[in-house]
Parts: C-alpha cells; sequence; structure tokens
C-alpha cells in the first residue's frame, strides 16, 4: 500500500511550518509541487524554499506538476469545479502511481488542508474513482485566518460571540450577517459594495510574506484607500491574495 | 520598553509547535506558563515538555502562574468575564513588571491565540489601564478546529459554501443556521438537543494527545453513543476538551 501525506504549510513564512509538517516532509519518498494560477512563481518560490530549508533525509525526490487551469465557459459554478476537480484528479492519480511500492508522496498545501482547499476532496475522489490502493493523513497548517489576526493582535471573535467565514461572493450577495465575519477567496472587493459604514475592517494582503500589507479603521473611512493600496499592490505585483475581518460591536456589548 | 509575546502552541502535541513559535520562545527572557482548571495537571505537562522539548537558549526563566477561577454567583456572564479579566490583567501586570527592563516576557497560549481565548484582550487591557511600557507581538497556532478537520480528513467547508464557528450555548439557542457549523465550549452537549437528525457530526476529544478520541456520522443514529463516550472520557480523565463539525448538504447541491 502507497501512502499520501496532505500537508498544511502555512501562508507565506516559512517559518509557519510546523515540526509535524517537517517531520512529514522527511517521511516522503516524493515530494509533489504544484505550479499553478496567480502568483505563481512568487507562490512556487515559497513551496522550494521550505524544501531546501526542511527537508534534510537524502534521497527525497521533488516532483514539479502543472495545475489546470478551471474553465468556466458554458457551465455553471459547480459543474465547473467538478470538472476542474476530475481533471486534477487524474494528475493526481498518475503522480500516485509513480510512487515506489509503499512509498510516500506528500503534497504541500498552502495554509491549512481543511480550509478552502480542494486538496482532500480530490485525493478522497481519486480514492473512491481509482483503482490505486493507499492510504492518507493530513497535517494541519497554520491559516491565513490566523496570521491576519496574529498581525492586527486582536482575537477573531468577540468574547462568547460566534463567527462566520465565508467569501467575496457571499458577502456581496448577503451582506454582513454576523458580528465577525472573515471574508475570503474575495475578486470584487465585496466589502466596499455594502452598506455598513460603521463596521471595522482588518485587511491584509500577502500575509506571512515580505510584501505583507495590512490595515484597519472604521469601513466607511478607510474602504476607499484600501481600495486603491489594493489595485496598486496587485498592479505592482501582478498578482494578490487578501483576506479581512469585518466587526460589528464591542465585546461585552449586548 | 519591554516586550510581550503571545505564542500559540496547537493543541496538546508538541509537534504542533511552528518554527516560528519555537524561535519566539527562544527571544524570551521568561515564558509565563498558565496553572488553571481543567485538566489542569495534563495541560501544564503539554506546556512543560514543550518547554522541554524546544528552548535551547539558556538561561531563559520558567514562571509558573496560578489563574484565577471566574466567579460567577450574583453577576451577569458579561461582569463575570468583565471582573475575571480584570483579575488576570493585575496579575499580567505584576508578571510584566517583574521582567528586566528591555527584556521579554512570552504567554503561551492553547491552540491560536485569535481563537476563544482571552489573552491579546487581557494584555491590550494591561496596555490601556495600566502604566507599564510595553509592546506586543503574537504568534499564530494550529487551532482545535484544525486538528479536528485533519484526524476525520476532511474540509471544514462545503465548496464555495460559509463555515460558521459557535459556541454549544448559541447552537442550543439557535439550531443549525450553516450547512457547516463549528462548536466549540460546549459544556452542555447542544448536539443532542437540536432537532436535525440528518446532520453529519464529526466529533474530537483530547485531540492532538495521545488520548485523542474521535467520532463521525449521521447525528440521528451517533448522538447517544458520542454521549455515552464523552460521559465515560470524562469520568475517566476528571475532564474533557472537545469540539465537532456539524455538517448539512453536500458539495456541489444547492
Ligand atoms: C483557496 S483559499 C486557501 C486558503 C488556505 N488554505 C488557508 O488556510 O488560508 C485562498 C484565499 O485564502 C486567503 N489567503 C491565503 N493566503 C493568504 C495570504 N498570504 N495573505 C492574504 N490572504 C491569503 C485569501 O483570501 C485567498 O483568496
Ligand atoms: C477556550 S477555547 C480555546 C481554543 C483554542 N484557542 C484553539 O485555538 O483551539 C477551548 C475550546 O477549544 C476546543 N479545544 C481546544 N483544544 C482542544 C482539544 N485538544 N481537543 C478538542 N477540543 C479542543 C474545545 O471546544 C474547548 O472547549
Amino acid at each position: 500500500m502507497k501512502h499520501i501525506l496532505i500537508i498544511g504549510i502555512g501562508t507565506g513564512n516559512p517559518e509557519h511550518l510546523t515540526i509535524q509538517a517537517i517531520n512529514a516532509m522527511n517521511a516522503a519518498d516524493v515530494i509533489f509541487l504544484p505550479v499553478k494560477g496567480a502568483g505563481k512563481e512568487e507562490l512556487a518560490e515559497v513551496r522550494r524554499e521550505i524544501c531546501e530549508r526542511y527537508v534534510t533525509r537524502p534521497g527525497i525526490r521533488i516532483t514539479e506538476f502543472q495545475v489546470p487551469q478551471r474553465q468556466t465557459a458554458e457551465r455553471t459554478y459547480t459543474q465547473s469545479v467538478d470538472a476542474w476537480h476530475g481533471e486534477i484528479a487524474h494528475i493526481y492519480g498518475e503522480l500516485i502511481s509513480s510512487l515506489p511500492d509503499d512509498g510516500s508522496g506528500a503534497f504541500l498545501v498552502w495554509g491549512d488542508p481543511s480550509l478552502y482547499d480542494s486538496t482532500i476532496r480530490i485525493i478522497e475522489r481519486v480514492q473512491r474513482e481509482g483503482s490505486l490502493d493507499f492510504d492518507c493523513r493530513v497535517i494541519p497548517g497554520i491559516t491565513s485566518i490566523q496570521v491576519l489576526a496574529a498581525s492586527h493582535k486582536i482575537p477573531v471573535n468577540l468574547v462568547g460571540k460566534p463567527i462566520e467565514i465565508t467569501t467575496g461572493r457571499r458577502l456581496a450577495r448577503d451582506g454582513l450577517l454576523t458580528d465577525s465575519t472573515i471574508v475570503m477567496l474575495d475578486g470584487e472587493q465585496a466589502f466596499a459594495k455594502i452598506d455598513d459604514p460603521d463596521a471595522e475592517i482588518f485587511w491584509g494582503a500577502y500575509l506571512g510574506t515580505k510584501d505583507e500589507i495590512v490595515r484597519s479603521g472604521r469601513l466607511g473611512d478607510i474602504a476607499a484607500d484600501i481600495l486603491t493600496l489594493r489595485a496598486e499592490a496587485r498592479q505592482r505585483h501582478g498578482w494578490i491574495m487578501d483576506i479581512y475581518l469585518l466587526r460589528k460591536g464591542r465585546d461585552f456589548e449586548g
């Protein structure tokens, strides 16, 4: 039986690696490195640096692979994601087949594998649909949510209150539903579209990297500044990854 | 000026420590270790083991301190928490005062400092109310949510869907509001009180430790088993920490 490791690597700072992740990398025969999408070069660079720093056991092979683009033309969102996962499952299947008998392969996942990432889902699909015999282990990693909170030095929740984690698309559609709302995957700057000027925003981009930028303040006061700053940064780098917390109310209120 | 480090240490497995956390611990003059509440001995043991394994710079002092119990008699929840934070702020103030000039002190926080933990909030209160001159840095740590997901090998969210993180008290009151709901701080086993037999539950206790237990299944089928298992484990250990994900629906549905 072969073994697959799905390893969270944090969000840009190689020091986000846990001891568990480092040990898991060193237990692998092959480390699979995705090369893909926005920030291709920088993100691939972080992964390579992580391997250089922490892979100490001799003989571990590093295999880069291309991740296909998601096709959206003439498809619903669901069809598009499902077909894309199918293509990736096919590639994962080939990577896993190429492992030696009883060998271990490691997938390095940005942030934590459980948060808006499909590696676990796709590996399960390979297991379900294919004829490959392998087991799988997941190693947690630091998420962008935690790095955002650490950089702002804030708790994510108000005392005893809930937290919502959602996408830009949903925030734009539904508005703010909870005291503390984390927004990820926001390609449309939904924070600037909602009508909640008194909410506080804690925003961060390129978190964990040397290019990290953070801003916070009353949404009505700084939404426009963040839009400008974000557009400039995106222009300069050619890509951006950002995340924010929107908060209404205070501790011990209501 | 003095320096305070608030360091996330993960949830029971010393290998959850990140390289950043280990470096931060080794940059401190004093590490402050809380001794408190449920699982006092075991949790203090994990913290001590972390110090033994990872503190390598000679001369670092380790200071244990007692955390007071929260008083609930004749107080609202808010008054009770606020007064409790006040007491802890007083203790933190004394610990910080005891640091050498320009010295650094580190607080080790269970899991991640941003998630249902008040260390950041209380340190801010010391800064606001006291006359001590210090700055502060926060180092993220692996949360119990991520360890739960890793142990079950599942993503927390359905594709493109939101996540709610809430408390047992709120789940009991409001029921399930989102497809994916994480419940923490549940002293009343709220999962067994809600009327949603078709939801799936992914439950875990003592995550990351050698005593870790996980169970998953249809809520209507296994809620009673989890109640029994939890009661027995709690009896045996004298304390318990558990967390769960409740999920309705499936990927690519609706
Ligand atoms: C596909 S999700 C992956 C999340 C990842 N698994 C995690 O644990 O953070 C990508 C989204 O995560 C957020 N993100 C990830 N890394 C980030 C970073 N370094 N700075 C800011 N946001 C980041 C952004 O909201 C981005 O749109
Ligand atoms: C005061 S909160 C602290 C959470 C912590 N800061 C974190 O990042 O996980 C305590 C709650 O976290 C969850 N928890 C923390 N550690 C856990 C563990 N090892 N196993 C199961 N649940 C845990 C439980 O729901 C518990 O009631």
